[in-house]
């Protein structure tokens, strides 16, 4: 891959935003990557945290001279405005790339028409749409104003999540644990109900190798948390939102530059989030056992009747160690 | 594929076997093809329905003379015994094939030995071990004694089979609801409970192009059956044993022959075999909707604890239309 083709380069350029996904809230965690004249890979970047240089920046710093010519992939469209950082428009027109490669518009209106700045300056700028996952969360936010929210759950294949006596460890699998660990570091809040908080105390920390930062902890409900709680120690933040409606926790977390939320339960607020047509993806860890009895990941969800099922898509199967993980979004009529 | 290498040649077999499956209980659904001593396919056949010729008589009799010093590729081991034929151990010696390769030992000490008939007889004997779906149930069969029981069932992400109010049309896609009808023609017979019939009068037939033949229809339960019930119509044989133990329904159905159950619920009897250890395989429709009430697949298997849950190892996930398929056998230990 001496000269990679522009699905490659894009690929390079996703690969990079991976890396820093969880540590540019509110900022989209953009990829770029710069190819010189001849088509050799010469920068890698990806978004700073917050008041640091945007992707672009990065990856035109590492290239120098040999951008002039060449051309950039970005994950996002290029922005073309003043914010924190000058706009990076500005940084490709001096860097003098002649082509600007992009995977996704910027939906923010404030951000948006650095297509048009480029195009005007001459450069050649391409749109190449490309599904980039660590921008789901960011695209939902600045397309709705609202946080993106993942509900993720384990049960067992018969749709349980703990047996009869309330025993449930472990439910998933090792690796999917590991996975959940994992996605915990690219994500900016974990929400919980004061009832998953009782009954388990969990930690709601991401563990595992390499974990440099905690995700915010956020809990729902009326009462008051158990004074020696897990979630009330040191280890991370924990914010305690004292409502039943999910568009209050949503605001609260905007309020914070929280972009990208990860639902971890239990069933009780899971339905209150389905019901306010909340859920912005499920992410499911079924793992291949049967229980026959005991609580399901899911209840009160606001519908009685086959016809008002909250209806999916599935984007993504996959195996987890012995667990199936099924990923699905809510239907485009939803 | 003028000349087929083993895989492929054993696959062309198989997929002989597939075409018969369902039609030949209680004897295996075995495929055969025979290639020339230059390779080529001369010969292709799959048991024929109990009393008719079995797979290797029909490929050889395809082939003709052309089969001597070839190869004969079948998906069980030959039998070496008398049973309504001939033992295929003969018809192979009397064709002059060189070589044997078969996928399967075949379990049954009565027919068994056909590898060593054959091998002191000179031909050259290969086990390719290979997985055949159709030999499923029979290897069971033969090595248990016992039908082989696929507990089929159709649930929500979220594991509820019907909605509150009851209603469960269609919780899975017309894509499913067609593969469970073709699964239907494979199956010896289809096992529900008196409750099943009583909530939604199913008429249990293989409906769809090209469906000739229907299995027997068996209802579990102590209680009457509805007169106008539509497991009473013509459509299909039907079978109430009037028991609550699953191996009482098993031993109804190996004295008819059955090979091959499709245990299509609900929930009560689920359990009852669950709680039996009878239940051989788990093939569930995953539907992408949710529901967040209403009942579930499966009730009082017996599990009270986690450690206690039936253990299963997923052996295939895929989609089939909007649904996750997933098939899962009981662990090892199990
Ligand atoms: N398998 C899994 O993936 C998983 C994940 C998490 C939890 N769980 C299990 O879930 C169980 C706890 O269930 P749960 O339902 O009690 O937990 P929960 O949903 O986490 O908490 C329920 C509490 O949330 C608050 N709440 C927030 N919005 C609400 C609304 N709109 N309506 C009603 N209440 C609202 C209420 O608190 P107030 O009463 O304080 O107002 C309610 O008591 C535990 O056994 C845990 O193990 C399983
Ligand atoms: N989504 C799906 O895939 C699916 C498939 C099938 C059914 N279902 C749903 O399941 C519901 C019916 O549930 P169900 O549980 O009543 O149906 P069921 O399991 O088919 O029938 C229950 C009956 O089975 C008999 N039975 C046999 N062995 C038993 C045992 N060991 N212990 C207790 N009873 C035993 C009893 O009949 P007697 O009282 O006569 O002795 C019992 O009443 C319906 O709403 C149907 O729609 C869903």
């Amino acid at each position: 891959m001496t000269t990679p083709t522009p699905a490659e380069a894009m690929a390079l350029a996703i690969a990079a935003s991976a890396r820093v996904h969880g540590t540019t809230s509110p900022n989209p965690p953009v990829g770029a990557v710069v190819l010189d004249a001849s088509g050799r890979l010469v920068g890698t970047g990806a978004t700073q945290p917050p008041g640091g240089p945007h992707a672009e920046v990065v990856a035109l710093a590492e290239a120098g001279e040999r951008a002039r010519g060449g051309t950039a992939f970005v994950t996002l469209e290029p922005c073309a405005h003043h914010g924190r950082t000058p706009p990076c428009t500005d940084a490709l027109l001096t860097a003098g790339v002649a082509k600007v490669v992009f995977a996704n518009a910027d939906p923010n209106p404030k951000a948006a028409g650095g297509a048009d700045v480029l195009r005007a300056a001459g450069v050649e700028v391409e749109h190449l749409p490309t599904h980039v996952e660590p921008l789901r969360a960011w695209l939902h936010y600045a397309r709705t104003g609202r946080p993106h929210v993942t509900w993720k759950y384990a049960a067992t294949l018969d749709g349980r999540t703990a047996a009869a006596d309330g025993t449930s460890r472990w439910i998933s699998s090792e690796q999917s644990r590991a996975e959940v660990h994992a996605l915990r570091t690219t994500i900016d809040a974990i929400v919980v109900g004061t009832g998953t908080v009782r009954a388990d105390d969990p930690r709601l920390t991401a563990r595992g190798t390499g974990v440099t930062r905690q995700p915010l902890r956020v809990v729902v409900g009326t009462s008051d948390l158990p004074p020696h709680a897990h979630v009330l120690d040191a280890e991370a933040e924990t914010l305690h939102v004292r409502t039943h409606d999910p568009d209050v926790v949503l605001g609260e977390l905007a309020k914070r530059n929280v972009v990208d939320v990860l639902l971890e339960g239990g069933p009780t607020l899971a339905g209150a989030f389905a019901r306010a047509g909340r859920i912005d993806r499920v992410l499911a860890y079924v793992a291949p056992k049967l229980l026959g009895d005991g609580p399901t990941a899911l209840r009160d969800a606001g519908v009685s009747t086959i016809t008002d099922a909250v209806g999916l898509v599935v984007e993504q199967v996959s195996m987890c160690g012995p667990d199936v993980r099924i990923s699905a979004v809510p239907t485009p009529a939803h």
